[in-house]
């Protein structure tokens, strides 16, 4: 996706950058990028996004073509226009790397620059960080929900548009799915790309049986049959009939799918048949608006599947189909170009003020016990979570491999408690306020009531 | 978006065609694309989605870059591959236009085509059918509550991705809305940009009042004042304040903004202060978090609000983040080339067959009382919904105005009961089957159940 991205902007971000141009030109400012709090039944969240944040920072820019769009609102001076003309971000970024897990308040993505290029990336930044992180974290739960089991995504159709379906894909492989049925995906960032087949291939031919062989034989060590268009018993006897045709010709048929009806019962009839007609290889998939919290009771009550196709509910992030993601300004300078730390105030939406970093603290063996928000400059032992990405406006982090990306969600949460992991977590991980930045949240809230 | 979408297809889709590319080359199919079921609270859904899914049509090729990926797969045949290189959509499709209002079980696509061609369309069909129809639909249902006040639609930061972002603002202002808050959406589509300032740009002033005065010293026509930040009542003064100010200097301000707390009270206090302080023409625009169910509380206890800035619920639908639309063969050609209708006979989720159309009956004043869903050969009195878009793979059907389209759904809107309207509708409009499509369903069931 090499579009021009660059005016996928609020409006305001033009307006208020037009007032600082006046009236701040020369200050800078730090914004903390995060969730405020996390969505119903989430213990955690998965970094997801920054490779796209990385790369809208290296190509952003205002043609003229933009820039004659923005005049012909006429409500930004020529002056204006022309700094916008030849604007470029200079400011540094630091970001949680992809793949590390998170937590609310925690910021995600941390940037100081002249505060009109600060200002004016929120809205991709934001924009983009709600969906791959919501999207990580919903199917990590699900990945969870299949106890090891394959889970592929398969959400293509429902997805928010064609390039949420692709970033859907790369989200949910690197939460742990074994692959997705999204071919473009698949070739953009090299992840498995696999299926099955749909009713209307069945329903093309006269005769179920039919429409399995044509695939058998257009596939023959590669065919999941699709077993529910007319009767699901009936169809995993035209299953099993293929299958042993197969064998008999040196091949092994790949699955069956049930996409409908009661998966426990059919699926456990599905895998007595198969086993009594020799056919113990063959394996089961289900499909049909799996989500966690279907896949953990499917399997409590003892279904017999292999995998789980899972598309909508995962994709769209059914249950809380957004993050209540914020860009928050934590300081700026005064006059004489200090940073002085800043938050908002209102009652239900405060926010921690200064430049913070997150420190993740560990047990001796290695388990993750507690995360601190501190302030940048105080000394918390602990790894921090927070990196460098981006220096006076230059790239210097390589985002890892796809793959790479993907081991260390898995080894990350292997860190943590298992209760983290739950479909309806009841644990909370402990995220504390450092000494330095409580102190200064006090102090500063005095100071601002008093002001205003 | 130029991208050559043409691999956003799920990989059956290609699996399946290439065993029909071996088994049934010759055949031709027809396809519907509809919606099963309603969402919660929905009573009706606004078509949309058409311009792209042309836009499709026109540019679907597989490059030879797309065949070398698909190649690396080891799964397609030479001689497929050489068919997908030189492919080209070659039927006909039948659509209901953009700014139609539809419902359940009505065909908003229908698809007739070789079987291959039909079934290499359906994902990106379905992906972009269920984005826009889906939120046309959402932003429909908050533009109603609104009674008539400027909805404008600001959730850019939250909808998922920058594609839906561009998407939503496109259906939410087909739908009604006022505008965008989305830049890029205005310069693409020519829809009004609009916008206020952010919690931010307020804390980056020492005082409240600066801010405000900065702001509208560089706006000073256009300017609407945030007034949360810290304490609303000590904000409004300051916005009043500032507004006499204008005001003396001839000029006026555009509004103020309410974004956190008791929007009804608040207003009703804001109300009163800016009419005290001669400021009658000063709008009061509320945010936060709003959708249709809260826009209706609002109002019904007399909130003082001229317009909504509604963000993520509509941008991504909250409530029914999804439509359950789908895409069903109803029926193929055999041997002879003749169309013989088809269906799924799974129990919960069976289908009509045969082609179908949907025919709009009305009163005599124009209100209308009942659609038909009817084989397409019948002879019923009434509107056809569907029309030709695509004759023999070329598009014949030009996309209206933006502004037409917008204008369609209101007059559209304006034919049905206002029951429709209702953010809690009980009312359903009655969709009947057609004595012939009855007879065939039952006729083709029975005979279905035998066969299998």
């Amino acid at each position: 996706m090499k579009e021009n991205l660059s005016l996928l902007v609020d409006l305001y971000e033009f307006t208020m950058s037009q007032s600082y141009f006046l009236y701040k030109k020369k200050s800078w400012a730090t914004f903390d990028l995060f969730v405020r709090a996390l969505p119903p039944n989430r213990a955690y969240l998965v970094s997801c996004g920054l490779e796209d944040l990385l790369e809208y920072i290296r190509q952003l820019k205002f043609t003229k073509d933009d820039i004659s769009f923005l005049k012909s609102k006429k409500i930004f001076s020529d002056e204006f226009l022309r700094y916008l003309r030849n604007f470029r971000f200079r400011g540094d970024i630091w970001a949680i790397p992809e793949g590390e897990i998170f937590f609310a308040q925690e910021p995600m993505v941390r940037v100081t620059a002249p505060i009109i290029e600060a200002q004016l990336i929120e809205s991709y930044f934001l924009n983009t960080v709600n969906l791959q992180t919501m999207i990580a974290s919903k199917a990590s739960r699900v990945v969870n929900a299949g106890r090891g089991r394959d889970v592929i995504d398969f959400s293509l159709r429902r997805t928010h548009g064609a390039w949420a379906g692709i970033k859907v894909a790369r989200c949910a492989y690197i939460a742990g799915c074994q692959g997705t049925s999204n071919v473009l995906a698949g070739k953009l960032y090299n992840i498995p790309v696999s299926g099955t087949m749909a009713h209307s291939f069945v329903a093309a031919f006269k005769k179920e049986k039919d429409s399995f062989l044509s695939y058998v034989r257009t596939f023959p060590d590669k065919s999941i049959l699709l077993v529910d268009t007319y009767n699901v018993k009936e169809g995993i006897k035209n299953a099993i009939s293929v299958g042993l045709e197969l064998k008999c010709e040196g091949h092994r048929l790949l699955g069956i799918r049930l996409d409908s009806g009661d998966i426990v019962s059919l699926s456990k009839l599905a895998r007595k048949m198969l086993d009594r007609a020799g056919l113990e290889y063959v394996k089961i998939l289900a499909t049909g608006n799996l989500d966690e919290f279907k896949i953990e009771k499917l399997l409590k009550r003892g279904a017999c599947v292999d995998s789980f196709g899972v598309g909508t509910n995962m994709g769209v992030s059914t249950d809380a189909p957004s993050l209540d993601v914020i860009y928050k300004l934590s300081e700026v300078t005064d006059g004489a170009g200090r940073f002085l730390p800043t938050m908002k105030l209102s009652k239900a939406k405060a926010t921690y003020p200064g430049r913070k970093q997150v420190i993740r603290q560990q047990d001796k063996n290695g388990k993750f016990i507690k995360d601190v928000l501190a302030l940048e400059k105080e000394k918390i032992p602990g790894r921090p979570l927070l990196i460098k990405v981006v220096d006076k406006g230059n790239v210097v982090y390589n985002i890892p491999s796809l793959d790479r990306i993907r081991c260390s969600v898995k080894d990350n949460l292997a860190r943590f408690s298992t209760a983290l992991l739950e479909v309806f977590p009841k644990y909370k991980y402990p995220v504390v306020v450092s000494p330095g930045l409580k102190k200064l949240h006090s102090e500063l809230s005095r100071q601002l009531m008093r002001r205003q």
